[in-house]
């Protein structure tokens, strides 16, 4: 029988404080031994997932769910590797910084600790159990896992062999919880257990996000969600422009970071904006243009009038915004009205604009002649990402393993009294 | 007629824009401007204060709550004595911290900017107004404050005065708002802007901060509530132990960090708990004490046995639980059952025991032989102080300049596409 979301609260909690004090090889060891079964274990672990994608059919799910749920031998081997990579990176908790000693003999520093407990509210993909598992086991953060119902089977299997692998860490099992049932009111209850979970990290829609910030006790990392721009500038190479843009559309269009809208230089539109159609429309982008920019093309059934919302449109689709503007102070207005904080950038040879761009544009990324789909963990050199968060408290945009940390501050006296 | 809230936040966030790009000495000459007024237009604050203070009187409000709200000249030069000194702390804004050059070329750095709109909610004391009017300012942060409905022409007043020196300095006066209206919906109606607000910062007791967690739809700092406990080890210097848990409890005893709860090891007890409660019921403190606590003490009107809730309560007042425990892990037990996480201690002559204690508390501050007076942001060394977390995300502790900025990535390529 399911136990109640604050039974499983209290046991995290518990665990956590057990969890917190472990050294980095116990906490590695359960990566690399979860990688093991990964392997030893595909069988069981693909009929699990079987079932979840054959009831996902028989409910009519999209092929691009079905395709995000289904695990194979491949994908398996994929999460063994990330584990195994995750166990390598150095463990963030007791770092110690700002040390200094104060005139009254006082020493002082901060020293990294995990954060406690972590909810995770995810959905389709079941990879995200295993990769949020990990990464709460290596930073001493016991986590409770709620996966969508779509991929219960699959995600209570991969939870199982977690929790067999803390066993044998000599870990508590309960570091890593998966909630079992998939009523969603225990969504809700999770959002109120406060007094046992020290932050939410929704990792989905605009929806979930957005439910979650209304409905939580419990601070809500918010983000991946990315409304992202690239503003021509006049002195711009056009020519690396046209790569970083096509990159920035099309390598990925379904992730966060990929770009949603071109803002172009009105003294360059009219040169640049039909080579752009010409270079993305020939990999499958169709264009929202506004009038200005239509008026700078030929006629084409690839380009579109925008719309009233088309550039508050997270497009996640071979889809690109186009406006035109009047230079770096509009491109700037248009991105602080529209862009919802993820990746924004400017492609110029202005190293004043590109200045101006980097300190007036306030983004949780910011690029110069760069494409925005570098917003990653692992891109940005972290190692490993749990979330890319666009709220401004505690981290901003990719979340590595530091940020699933907090510190406390060690004051080490010698009898030193307040005067 | 006063404005919505909505229009507040609209106009919060319009002017955070601008500030957030103003230069240090421009920030800077709005403290110091600030100050000069505190000692030029005392006579009409004071006669503001005066309506409040007799209104307060009138409604039958305490002694200590009409000391908390009176104003005088000294309490008006040390309010711009504070905002003097904060003009002369460096601007954490635009420092660039984690800068790397990655294996493609890109150039990376994250750089501090303001967080944006910073709701303060708060109860009786009006420096707060100014105290927060000028930290807001300093890093670039927009506030809307929310006093408490005893204090309104106070902070009408002091207000005013911020928003003449914003426009003096030719920065937005909309950057520091203050709620003309003693309505309590108007609290909830500020919880729930979080189109325009980033992050409350409640100040006030416990029931505040509880009410802000539970209608919040914006990250709330709470802290400020501290049940803090120093530990009495087996090989503590006694005498020391006697001064520090002396200055702990009684050198300002209605703060946050004073002490609530001495543990003392069972081998030192019957000696040291009859010295301690002599020295300190000297100076008025009385006892509630554990059996084992009781049973090393004679019969003494001072003493009472503790209550099933006395090692919950934050004392706030010259009351210390006493609390006979087997060693350093019943200690860190207690500690992790009663503590609010603000700040906890051991004293002892054992280094193993000190570290011991220090990797398993997990509190905002952790003490080795040192009065938990210090948890303080001036103390600190932090410069100032805005509030002390005793929440996880974002800071923990004393929140000084830094603590009210976040950051930004900042990306420079040189035509870099993702592979």
């Amino acid at each position: 029988m399911a136990i109640s979301m604050t039974e499983m609260g209290l046991r995290a909690r518990s665990a956590s404080r057990q969890l917190a004090r472990a050294a980095a090889e116990q906490k590695n060891g359960v990566l690399l031994a979860l990688a093991d079964q990964l392997g030893l274990q595909g069988a069981a672990l693909l009929r699990a997932n079987r079932q979840d994608v054959d009831a996902a059919r028989a409910a009519g799910l999209s092929e691009a769910m079905l395709d995000r749920l289904m695990l194979n031998e491949a994908r398996l081997a994929g999460m063994a590797a990330d584990l195994r990579r995750v166990a390598e990176l150095p463990d963030p908790v007791g770092e110690v910084f700002d040390a200094k000693t104060l005139p009254n003999g006082l020493k002082l520093h901060r020293q990294r600790v995990p954060i406690g407990v972590i909810g995770v509210i995810y959905e389709a993909r079941p990879n995200v159990t295993l990769d949020v598992a990990g990464l709460g086991v290596k930073t001493g953060n016991a986590v409770i896992l709620r996966g969508g119902s779509e991929t219960l089977q699959s995600n209570l299997a991969l939870a199982r062999l977690v929790r067999q692998a803390l066993h044998g860490a000599g870990l508590p099992e309960d570091a890593v919880q998966s909630v079992e049932d998939a009523d969603r009111a225990r969504v809700t209850e999770l959002l109120a257990l406060d007094d046992y979970v020290d932050m939410i990290i929704p990792r989905g829609g605009a929806a979930l996000h957005k439910f979650c910030r209304e409905h939580s006790r419990i601070p809500v990392i918010t983000g991946g969600i990315g409304i992202c721009h690239l503003f021509v500038d006049e002195s711009a190479d056009l020519e690396a422009a046209l790569n970083i843009i096509d990159n920035a559309k099309t390598q990925r269009p379904t992730v966060c970071n990929a770009l949603d809208t071109a803002l172009v230089h009105r003294a360059v539109a009219a040169g640049f904006l039909p080579r752009l159609v010409q270079r993305l429309g020939a990999a499958g982008v169709t264009f929202r243009a506004d009038p200005a920019a239509a008026a700078c093309l030929p006629p084409d059934p690839r380009v579109q009038p925008a719309g009233p919302d088309d550039f508050d449109t997270e497009w996640l689709s071979l889809v690109l915004g186009l406006k035109v503007v009047d230079g770096v102070e509009a491109a700037v207005e248009h991105v602080a009205a529209h862009s919802t904080g993820h990746s924004d950038g400017i492609l110029t040879r202005s190293d004043a604009n590109a200045a101006r761009f980097v300190a007036e544009v306030d983004s949780a990324a910011v690029y110069v002649n760069a494409s925005t789909r570098f917003t990653d963990g692992g891109q940005f050199g972290l190692g490993a990402e749990v979330a890319v968060s666009t709220q401004r408290l505690h981290a901003r945009g990719p979340m590595g393993l530091r940020e699933l940390t907090t510190y406390k501050w060690v004051v080490i006296g010698t009898g030193q009294v307040r005067p």
